[in-house]
């Protein structure tokens, strides 16, 4: 026999219709905000990813030589793929293009609860735009998918900062290494306070910088107020510039009701490499989880990729850790697949049968009959086993009368048709016992 | 700049709304027949396909060393994973199952026309059934995807037969190497006639049993004629069980209307080793393919997995020839993106314009809005590029009295309405406008 690999899933037909369902409602609540769907290959060159991509992606790669001697690897993230046909292809598009996509992804990491090595990802990008409403129908975006879900501000918080505040907040102290201050702060949730600060100490930075370090990553609180409040502590150009685009985006927020979702926190980061302003972090209110998932603005990412400068902000979503806290709210749905009608026989029926299926399904009803010669109480259990709504019984008997019987399975309440009535307009039938 | 690898797409958005237009007709037909979804991973164990599947899709695997030392594998087809499942689950599954899935396979392979590296297969199958109508439902089902798709049976010919049949007729010549002439078979259309009996004499076959041989495959036609002709030179209680058994699918499928579709064909065999009963192939009458797709029973699979004997019937058709196909007959749709609502604005309306976007995404439209300071003629471009049906201006002066317009774009009529009025149930104010 043989087993799955660890960390992937099969989906039998109810976990299937669960999981369409999920999707199904994420995708209506991304077109609503004018998002269209595009794909890209699940494999890529190998270069893709090791330009640009955070250190634990790499490290993490399904990566390989293909029967050509070309490296290659699983895809296991979505973005340098998306940015590779935006560079390959800008010339026929629109801007802005706001894209999404639910691609499969590959990851080497030790499956846990959240974490799969195969694993969808709902990636959202707006492309050609560096206004912060931009930023704001991609946080909203976020909040909105959750709220059809199920979600409400008392499950979820949105933290939200910015990378060019911090960058400039560290000039101002006078430290200039401002990538080697991100990695440790983006660390800081993992390691201990005494580990932290020997970190910074580690680049060189003093005891008073430190300090006033933790200071400003823990300023958390209200979005709009904590903005304020910068605006007050910190002046300059540059400063004044981010803090008004975060002001927008944070009334904005308000204006749509996300008041209570969102908070500015100024630790977080993000892990990737390429963000370059606003940074987010969806994290669950009970802190059973790290972070649910998060996004931000990559604007250099297209020239990176040999392309013109296109502005860009997004984020992406794993399925494994939001199936886990949809399963703690229990609002994962329940499943189960079904068909409209089930024809059972008794007798040799065959080719009335198959008039009734050709007809039935011509008129777009799921249909499925008895292939196993059971008798009807067999055939009926197997039709309640399908979730069929109607069972259509045709008899040998009864069709010497020229009859059929319809029943609905869940009242039981049958009615007796004439077969040739019913298999040339089945719809007006069923639609008389419905 | 970076390139996609060789034999892989990319689908922008009115490209991915074309492929996902085709896939739904083939699952609404699909689900028509009572089939259910389903989902395996994309990486397997190698040995999964080491085992059973045929020599050449080994030799195209995209196999390698996963980080934990494991020879892991791309999956090349779909079946050995749904029959893993069906083996590792059978005991919450009930039976007949029949089972549906559309999966991204991967096979190095030289890319040309209608072969790709990286391509999508329809998958249906039939589990837990030797009865001949689940034959005739899988066969059936191809046929009526493909009608449903806009084909008929000038462009399409499904050419049916049955290795049980070429078994006992090989036995009934005194050939006992079955398995060494269903090779040469396999490979009689690639090859030149002479090469063919050559081979054939290589595996010691005699002259007289080489022409009956080729009188045999040459034997195509008409299915259910064929089929009673071969009951009159073909006895024996194997044989007739056989004919039985094929006649009843020739019969049925008349019924169903596809008599002017199907035909029988000898020397139809797949090429997969683990088929054991019907076998069918579809092509295209103009013969610019090879073969569009095929399937067959195949009833040992679940055995030679581990599991119990589960009898299964099925058929993987890829997307890449289809597409194909249907350009040629231009039935492939030329699909655009579209929202509903372009909200363009005049001024300084910002917080008019996300109420007015909260107020119709919460109605289930989709809305997009300048997010770029363009003018009104701009905004009004870009709009028509997104396909917009509506535009809804917002604008300074207007707003001062209440008031926004909403234009129906492809007719350009407009109407002035109050923004109050329009927010608070914007569903009522387009209806009336459409």
């Amino acid at each position: 026999m043989f087993e799955r690999l660890r960390g992937t899933r099969d989906f039998l037909p109810n976990e299937m219709a669960a999981r369409k369902k999920v999707f199904s409602s994420i995708k209506k609540t991304i077109e609503e905000f004018g998002f269209f769907e595009t794909d890209t290959p699940a494999i890529e060159l190998f270069e893709l990813y090791s330009i640009k991509s955070g250190e634990e992606i790499i490290e993490e790669l399904y990566a390989f030589e293909d029967k050509g001697g070309r490296m290659i690897s699983l895809r296991p993230e979505l973005t340098p793929s998306v940015v590779r046909v935006l560079v390959s292809r800008a010339k026929e598009l629109s801007f802005p293009a706001k894209w999404y996509s639910i691609p499969r992804l590959w990851r080497y990491e030790r499956p846990q609860s959240g974490r799969l090595r195969e694993f969808y990802q709902l990636n959202i990008d707006i492309f050609g735009s560096e206004d912060p409403r931009a930023d704001i129908e991609v946080i909203s975006c976020a909040i909105k998918l959750l709220c059809d879900l199920g979600f409400d501000e008392s499950d979820i918080e949105v933290r939200i900062s910015d990378r060019r505040m911090l960058q400039e907040f560290l000039l101002n102290l006078g430290i200039e290494n401002y990538f080697d201050v991100l990695k440790i702060i983006d660390k800081r949730e993992k390691i201990s306070e005494k580990d932290f600060n020997e970190m910074l100490i580690g680049i060189n930075l003093n005891n008073d910088q430190i300090k006033e370090i933790e200071i400003f990553l823990n300023s958390k609180g209200n979005f709009l107020s904590s903005i304020d409040a910068l605006s007050k502590s910190y002046k300059g150009e540059g400063v004044s510039r981010i803090i008004e685009s975060l002001k927008k985006i944070a009334q904005d927020l308000n204006d749509r009701g996300y008041e209570n979702f969102v908070t500015f926190d100024p630790s977080i980061v993000r892990g990737l490499d390429y963000y370059t302003g606003m940074v987010f972090e969806v994290h669950d209110r009970k802190r059973e989880f790290r972070a649910l998932f998060g996004g931000g603005r990559y604007d250099n990412l297209a020239e990176l990729f040999g392309g013109e400068h296109i502005p860009a902000v997004g984020f992406g979503m794993g399925d494994a850790v939001l199936e886990l806290m949809m399963r703690r709210k229990n609002i994962w749905p329940e499943e189960k697949v079904q068909i409209d009608i089930f024809i059972a026989t008794i007798g040799n029926v065959e080719r009335e049968v198959t008039k009734a299926l050709t007809s039935l399904r011509g008129s777009g009803f799921k249909v499925d009959f008895d292939i196993m010669n059971r008798n009807l109480s067999n055939q009926i259990k197997f039709a309640d086993k399908l979730g069929a709504n109607y069972l259509l019984i045709i008899g040998e008997r009864d069709l010497k009368e020229g009859n059929v019987t319809l029943r609905e399975l869940k009242s039981g309440s049958e009615t007796k048709i004439s077969y040739n009535k019913f298999i040339s307009s089945p719809s007006s039938h069923l639609t008389k016992v419905l």
